[in-house]
């Protein structure tokens, strides 16, 4: 059960599913409701009729924009073990080195994030009680949680995390600002949402907590807690007292509307686990390790792939996480990947840091991933 | 004097003058002088004669290995606001932000970096007492300080900078790893060291502390306290008391030995000071702004230059450090630059933080560098 906490929805690791009550919302709302009332019930009826045939120009509206939009058809993986947060220096700069991760990640549209473990250590604990950041060990579970806070949006984190010894320090941390963390005002296609445990009428979808001043009815009733992405339908009832919108799956802002939506996390108990444990059927089609030892990134361009994986090593580099892994027999890391490369020739210190690295090799990666998808390039 | 902290070897402001004995050295170098006395006359008459006639050679030698090696001819500058550090949200971070730049420049082989001032505010007291790291403001002579004493080879670092409030928290920063940056045994054709106060017989040159087991006796008296970078004699007396070596202008080892040699540090009292005040009589040759506004890097190639320099802004981008320049009469930075690049086209954060910046944007640069000068890349 090592990936308990390895979807992008947290679950109930993170969720203690306690219903939590936004009061400045409510009140909103109430004051809301009564102003209509005081309005005529012929204006309502009007606005209700009027509400159910844009209703049903929605449905076409969206489907002729998806035709229209690029979406971005491949995913990028990053892979990196745990163990690098031992590499910090105290407690705080553990916690801020998390967010130096996930920041590297966001600004490079990074959509998974594998923490895998290259000591043989962490997994066995997965489940159990943890000590907070200041211990050494237990690295990979403390990375994952904070990538995972960190990736998720603001206003859904009083339902995802509760207060935890691994966010201590979370203050600390720089904000992603992705462009699925939105504020209230901010308008766009999509929303993560979390259900809210509100009785909704029968035949109604359920409520869920957008972050936007007014709920969102959605067109499904879901267990409450669990986290959504939500497609806002194009035309809103301004004076309503819901938003609506459809519940969709988490990749269609990157397929459809060709929007970053952030990453998911995934724990892997070895570094082979990061292969053989792929979310995509199909498997990583293009893998990618790095080191200084690889060949020079600029003699390389890349061919189109649908799910490409770019492996980082930690302090002692991907030799040490190729030996620490018993089910791997080879010895060169080399073998394992479809590239190996040194992303930063002629470096000017003798070590590259890992959360430099992502910058570095996801940077010069960049260019490279434009130049296979020539139709997306002429986008921005 | 706003540079009084502003040349590569510190001057009064860092370096007390003191004389400072390594006992340890001393201790070493006493045994040694007993157990020659112990070697027979004969011993050491053939010694200094096979001594002497090595020295001969030794010039001869120096100057065919430089007709061979590629040295580096041109240089890269980087320059950014010293306000960045009041982007740091501990005292702690404020530190670990500065090492994080100094990191970033060493990487990429950076060969000078300017801190400006876009507030105006830190100039008038560069020459006066300093309130330590924790503070706001002063932002510019704290940034250069961390940057110089992270510079500075940790067995140099006794003799230049006495203990100070600005680099408290300098246990935390991570060592830049330099190829300048030796270990006491390590052989290298360059040193860099200081000029210790210890009487030589006259003719003789002045002792250097190299970081190596022995002392280094130079081809020159000079003032003792100076920084210096020695050009070691590639034959040396394996059994003699002292090293031999040249005195040598500090880009040698990059124009002669193809090293990276470290950085020099300049603080500028303004965005226009950076470019005026340039130390090459010739100025900059390619000037390069940066910002997510520029143009798409992807779609730019460089021409071969002599001395690069790239300009990063702060918080609020290289548009507020144009404002706040009363030299300068334009709004729109990209006019100042030969080139005005986005470095990141289609980042995933709203924001690039000016730390990260330096890493993407010279991961970018580096491989259009290397284009640019087509012998050199064969080279590695
Ligand atoms: C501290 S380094 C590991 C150094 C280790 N001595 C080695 O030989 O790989 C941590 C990680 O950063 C990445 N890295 C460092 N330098 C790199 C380079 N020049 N090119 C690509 N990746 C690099 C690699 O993923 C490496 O495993
Ligand atoms: C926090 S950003 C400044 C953002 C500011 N809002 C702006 O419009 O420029 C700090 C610095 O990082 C660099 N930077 C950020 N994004 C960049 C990009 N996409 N391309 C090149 N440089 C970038 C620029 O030097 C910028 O001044």
């Amino acid at each position: 059960m090592a990936d308990s906490v390895a979807s992008k929805k947290p679950k109930l690791t993170f969720s203690q599913g306690e219903e939590r009550v936004d009061w400045r919302k409510w009140k909103a709302e109430r004051k809301e409701i009564k102003k209509q009332i005081k309005e005529s019930k012929l204006i309502k009826q009007l606005d209700k009729q009027k509400q159910e045939e844009e209703e049903k120009t929605e449905a076409a509206l969206q489907q002729s924009q998806r035709e229209n939009q690029s979406g971005r058809s491949y995913t990028v993986s990053v892979a990196l073990p745990g163990s690098v947060l031992d590499n910090a220096q105290s407690t705080e700069l553990r916690t801020y080195l998390a967010g130096q991760i996930a920041r590297a990640c966001v600004v490079f549209c990074v959509d998974e994030i594998i923490v895998f473990d290259e000591q043989d250590e962490d997994v066995k604990t997965v489940e159990g009680e943890f000590n907070g950041v200041g211990k050494k060990g237990q690295a990979c579970i403390q990375l994952a949680r904070i990538l995972q806070f960190l990736e998720c949006p603001q206003y859904l984190r009083k339902s995802f995390f509760p207060m935890h010894k691994d966010l201590q320090y979370a203050g600390l941390l720089n904000p992603l600002d992705s462009p699925h963390h939105m504020r209230k005002d901010d308008e766009c296609e999509y929303r993560e949402g979390v259900v809210l445990d509100r009785p909704s009428k029968p035949g109604k979808g359920s409520l869920v907590n957008c972050g936007m001043w007014k709920e969102v009815q959605i067109d499904k009733q879901l267990q409450s807690g669990l986290r959504v992405t939500v497609h806002m339908n194009k035309i809103q009832n301004k004076d309503g007292r819901l938003h609506k919108g459809v519940v969709v799956a988490p990749h269609k802002p990157r397929t459809e509307g060709g929007l970053y939506w952030g990453y998911s996390v995934r724990l892997a108990s070895s570094l082979s686990n990061v292969f053989t444990e792929c979310p995509h059927k199909e498997g990583y089609d293009l893998t990618i390790g790095t080191s200084e030892k690889g060949r020079d990134v600029d003699k390389t361009s890349l061919s189109p792939f649908k799910h490409m994986l770019v492996v980082f090593g930690g302090l002692q580099g991907l030799e040490t996480s190729v030996d620490a892994d018993q089910n791997l027999e080879v010895t060169d890391p080399g073998v394992l990947f479809d590239l190996y490369l040194n992303t930063c020739p002629n470096q000017g210190s003798r070590t590259i840091r890992t959360e430099e690295a992502i910058l570095i090799s996801m940077s010069s990666l960049r260019q490279k991933i434009t130049a296979a998808f020539p139709d997306k390039s002429n986008g921005s």
